[in-house]
């Protein structure tokens, strides 16, 4: 089969990055900008086609050639109806059809995912958990997202809405003495509450530490208190784990993020050893792996849509 | 379309039921057995196609109009080779190849699934959550099972295995004066260790009761004991229901099981408490119901599987 073509797009609160991405995954260039998003959403869509343009005059390649184009944007989107409503992150976008715009000036077939989602779809397309037909990724940044890809499928519960990994309860059932932190999805103590670099933050504010990174360095100087943090967080991953492989029993749980793939050996060994302990699980049958795309992820992932959607 | 006819069988511990199920759901006529598994597997087999001649011959159908025969069956059973594995409840029932005996004898299709999965199936085909695209099972029996039924198909994991929602962790976090109770599953705390009618019973006995009932009873009663067992089933469940609602996102939660159904008036507010609280979740998407079709749940979704799959 010869090589298809594709422009991958991800949207984040900071900067927006475009990639001229093949069916094989591969990134043949790519370029990024500022997304100030409160410059309008209008004028944000010229300058992500302007920007697919470079890449694909830098690619060798011209807009009649691809596939189409997928975006992955931070959410809330719905994927279903192309359309951005993230006013949260990405101010002014209430409501934006993105699918619209990029269909018509491209010519060709344009898809929405969430970020998360899109990640989680590259890592099946080309990174870590290539080929898998059951894929669960966590992503560990300043929150907890993840994505489930089934056979290749991005899964989506009720109303098109995706699982929301990072909102699993963790410490609901924790004594009063060990009160767990409260979030905005309306529990206390989910993964998100204990596992994300904003909790690591909060967690060590109490001692005199600025951000997760400075935690994580207290805990490799030996600091009792970082390591309690610390270990707070390895029990947290677990206990997700445990909750992952006896709810869609996954072949490959992918984990991801700036606190994920980056701390990866800290955080592994508590993971494995609940693949292991699990007697209901088949012996051998998960892997527990590092995210390898870091922020290539989104952009193969919001391509793959195009492949897998359009030809 | 016309009035489709399958046999569907349950096989338990206790007694196997066989049932002449239409393709709309409805069962014509049924009879049981008590199962014996020790007599041996072949003799087993026997007795099933003699009580499935004599419900063709009260609902007045033949073998030759079947469009085939669905087993559920007590796991470990391999849905995808046909056989039950399962010496544990089923004593002698080693590797025990069913379906081929089956499609044999009536020249038909025969198809095998673990118990929790068919009567999830069996609830979607027929019962509480006929017809919603994504549905979860929670059983709340001895143990505690459960199924996952997408699009009308049971959900797989890794290597065919299903997901084991009864061993979803609960209170792995707790601290150690309310440390939690061990499970065979490989972890403490889970959903079957605190919320199952044998977890039930093993917190009454320090009470001087002797199984679930008499911790139910002794709630009725305002005995402040059995109050706090009971509480904490309450609580794992909405725990669960949590981490439901964040995995699969299903439309419909359907409560089965002794402990489930029957009491269901007793679990209900938590876990729609539960949908409600989640801010993730579309406002008014879900629904908690309880189960419909108590032990004819896994006749018809036994059945289902020869409609879904073979006529």
């Amino acid at each position: 089969m010869s090589e298809r073509r594709a422009l991958g797009i991800d949207i984040g609160g900071t900067k927006i990055a475009v990639a001229a991405v093949d069916s094989a995954g591969r990134i043949h260039a790519q370029t990024s900008l500022v997304t100030e998003a409160e410059r309008g959403f209008g004028q944000a869509v010229e300058r992500m086609l302007a920007a697919g343009d470079e890449v694909l005059a830098r690619a060798g390649w011209t807009r009649r050639e691809l596939c189409g184009v997928g975006v992955g944007c931070a959410g809330p989107v719905s994927a279903q109806r192309g359309v951005i409503d993230n006013p949260y992150t990405l101010p002014t976008w209430s409501n934006c059809d993105i699918v619209t715009p990029l269909r018509t000036a491209l010519g060709k077939p344009a898809y929405l995912e969430n970020d998360a989602d899109s990640a989680a779809l590259g890592e099946w397309f080309a990174g870590a958990a290539r080929g898998a037909s059951r894929v669960v990724m966590l992503t560990l940044g300043t929150g907890v997202g993840g994505g489930v890809v089934l056979e290749g499928r991005i899964y989506r519960g009720v109303r098109g809405e995706h699982p929301e990994l990072g909102h699993m309860p963790i410490a609901q059932f924790a004594s009063e003495g060990d009160a767990a932190p409260a979030c905005y999805c309306g529990t206390r103590g989910c993964l998100e509450a204990i596992a994300s670099g904003t909790a690591v933050a909060e967690a060590g504010k109490a001692f005199g530490w600025d951000d997760s990174r400075a935690v994580l360095a207290a805990c490799e100087r030996g600091d009792a208190n970082a390591a309690r943090i610390i270990e707070r967080v390895k029990r947290a991953l677990e206990m997700a784990t445990w909750t992952v492989l006896h709810t869609f029993m996954p072949e490959v749980v992918v984990l991801g993020g700036g606190l994920g793939d980056a701390q990866f050996e800290l955080w592994r060994p508590a993971m494995e050893a609940c693949a292991a302990r699990a007697t209901m699980v088949p012996v051998g049958s998960v892997r527990i792996v590092k995210a390898e795309l870091g922020n290539d992820a989104g952009l193969a992932g919001a391509a793959s849509l195009a492949f897998s959607e359009a030809c």
